[in-house]
């Protein structure tokens, strides 16, 4: 059971968004542009940053939810994702995707344990300061995301089977519209 | 060194959201919104779970400034909000605020920390389940900005002195507009 009164039925972060829509808008927009903005990382590189940190730090919705999506851009390859996600090192993903993960990692214990070797690693396998920046900002973010679905207690199905259809929707669909487009 | 070529001159957070404009506006909003909007807690209460939380995060910029933020609220009160900070079960506040402050210290480490008898303690007191949820996702978005600051290795002013005006702006002027103020 939820910590506090959520609207019923509604998996993960989705109660807590529609609780509080004064604070979903802001952090709605934030995924949005983070996830699927204009960027030089891919929506799938950057859902994959976005699972890798929601595993490490074992939120069940958002790993499984991000990694549907990161599937979902990449032509269902759940494979790959799942392999991203849990051990990157080893995954089939460029040289600049495992270093960003690196630091993605990092970050999800603390800021201060990204090193300047991380980052110059980053940096030789070609991320831009962008990609680097967009990388630690959205592994912050999710320690927020994750922290705010468990620390409420949040209702999350446990079966991958669950989040393909959720994921399509993120993935094609998003997070809300950006500023641009309304 | 920034690990990223920041603007110079901007302290902590101000230098990657200068950098980021378009991810700036969602997380200005946010903390507009968290700390500043309408709310049974008061903004000085609010402040001070963001300075403990940052507090335990170790982040220099966001606790001296937040610290700075709730002493401003406070009639410039440094000493409780010290001791709110580091030592809230010993500190001059409400018993609702003590509460509150544990479960936000829990949500630091983990959302899955929390427990119903943190939220039975909180709800004991007289929290209401806004003042919960909110109190969960200020810790929680904290953990965000803590993060983005020191992975990203910004400049931080090391002395409290260095943060009084900025506090000042901080609880006077705001973190941006509100929608309903556009």
């Amino acid at each position: 059971m939820a910590h506090i009164e959520l609207p019923p039925g509604l998996p993960g972060i989705v109660g807590p968004l529609t609780f509080s829509p004064d604070t979903a808008k802001p952090m709605l927009l934030l995924a949005e542009t983070l996830l699927r903005g204009p960027n030089t990382l891919t929506s799938g590189e950057r859902e994959m940053i976005a699972a890798h940190v929601s595993y490490r730090n074992e939120c069940t919705f958002c790993q499984l939810s991000h990694s549907a999506a990161a599937a979902a851009h990449l032509d269902g390859n759940y494979d790959l994702v799942e392999r991203a996600k849990t051990d990157p090192e080893d995954a089939a993903i460029s040289p600049k995707l495992k270093a960003l993960l690196a630091i993605a990692g990092k970050v999800q214990e603390s800021g201060k344990k990204v090193t300047a070797q991380d980052v110059e690693r980053a940096r030789e396998q070609g991320a831009t300061d962008k990609e680097i920046h967009d990388t630690v900002l959205i592994a912050a973010a999710f320690c927020m995301y994750n922290r705010y679905v468990d620390g409420l207690a949040t209702w999350q199905p446990q079966e991958r089977e669950a989040y393909v259809e959720m994921g399509q929707r993120m993935a094609h669909e998003g997070y809300g519209k950006r500023p641009a487009e309304r």
